[in-house]
């Protein structure tokens, strides 16, 4: 876990009701470069060794991230579309993915052009709790015959079966800050 | 107009049926960020004596943009979100605003605590063509009491009202790559 990351989300971070954690003041409304910069490197350290060739995250709150993260790769990111387009190209990968924040599924799209088979994936997003999104993009990879090196997370909410659902596909995880639970609505932080 | 930032479009811009430059390659659904560090450091270059203490833009494509941009200001930027969520601070500032593309109109929101009145804000965009979505975020900004100190656009149409739009609020617009028109699907940039 990094230490610097972890004490932003503590000190920023708004517990709401139904084990929400606002983290909308520095991450996913109103947006920290420095924060996401520390994150950036440090995603880059832990996957530097994987051959990336190309980001893949979703919008909205996973562009800033993975925008920031590039740059240390050196390699070009994408993000999957959740509304259509007369912009995007029709030619697209599409999966489902569940939102029990919205309560409904929604599509996921990329166009077909911008996942390649030889394209070696880290999949980057914000939050992992029951890996909906995360486990989407997989599909998305598999789809295009493009492989998963890597999936890196901001917050992981270790309670939730996200991280569990990642381990058995086989696909290496790593996750900044990892949330324990909440207790009297402060943030109990994983143990290293 | 960015010698650099010209090439790129008019090396990857695909012209589509309706006057549509497609970027998807590199700013919108694919994004290059060595590309969008080069807009950054020409957005910085054109505004840091302005004060800026805040970028504002609008999802999905501007975030990329505004987040490789605030690393040179050093500030944190802010993205309008034209969805509601759980997550947003229901105390919002909104305006609707009006998109030809989707021939309908939507609405746009930020939350009243990431606009104040001291902020000097800096409008940021990938496309500028009626002025649209760009005026959107400046009515956001009044509502809030900010001061709107300048309006930064990565692509304009020149040749729509956009531009002439923003000239008579009295804001300051800088384009990086002005497009005077197509001609026989191609790009035709508009003269420094």
């Amino acid at each position: 876990m990094n230490k610097a990351l972890q004490i932003r989300v503590q000190r920023d971070g708004i517990v709401a009701e139904g084990e929400i954690l606002k983290v909308d003041s520095f991450v996913n409304h109103q947006v920290d470069p420095s924060f996401l910069n520390l994150a950036g490197r440090e995603f880059y350290a832990r996957f530097k060794k994987a051959g990336i060739t190309k980001i893949l995250t979703i919008e909205a709150s996973g562009i800033a991230i993975a925008a920031i993260a590039a740059q240390y790769f050196d390699v070009p990111f994408v993000f999957a579309k959740k509304t259509e387009s007369l912009n995007l190209d029709p030619d697209t990968y599409e999966t489902e993915v569940y939102s029990y924040t919205k309560g409904k599924g929604y599509q996921v799209r990329v166009a077909k052009k911008f996942l390649l088979p030889d394209d070696k994936i880290l999949i980057l997003d914000d939050f992992l709790a029951r890996g909906e999104a995360a486990l989407g993009l997989v599909r998305l990879c598999r789809q295009a015959g493009s492989s998963v090196e890597g999936i890196g997370i901001l917050i992981e909410k270790s309670f939730q079966e996200g991280a569990g659902r990642i381990q058995q596909e086989g696909i290496p995880l790593e996750s900044l800050v990892r949330i324990a639970g909440f207790e009297d609505g402060k943030v109990i932080f994983e143990q290293d």
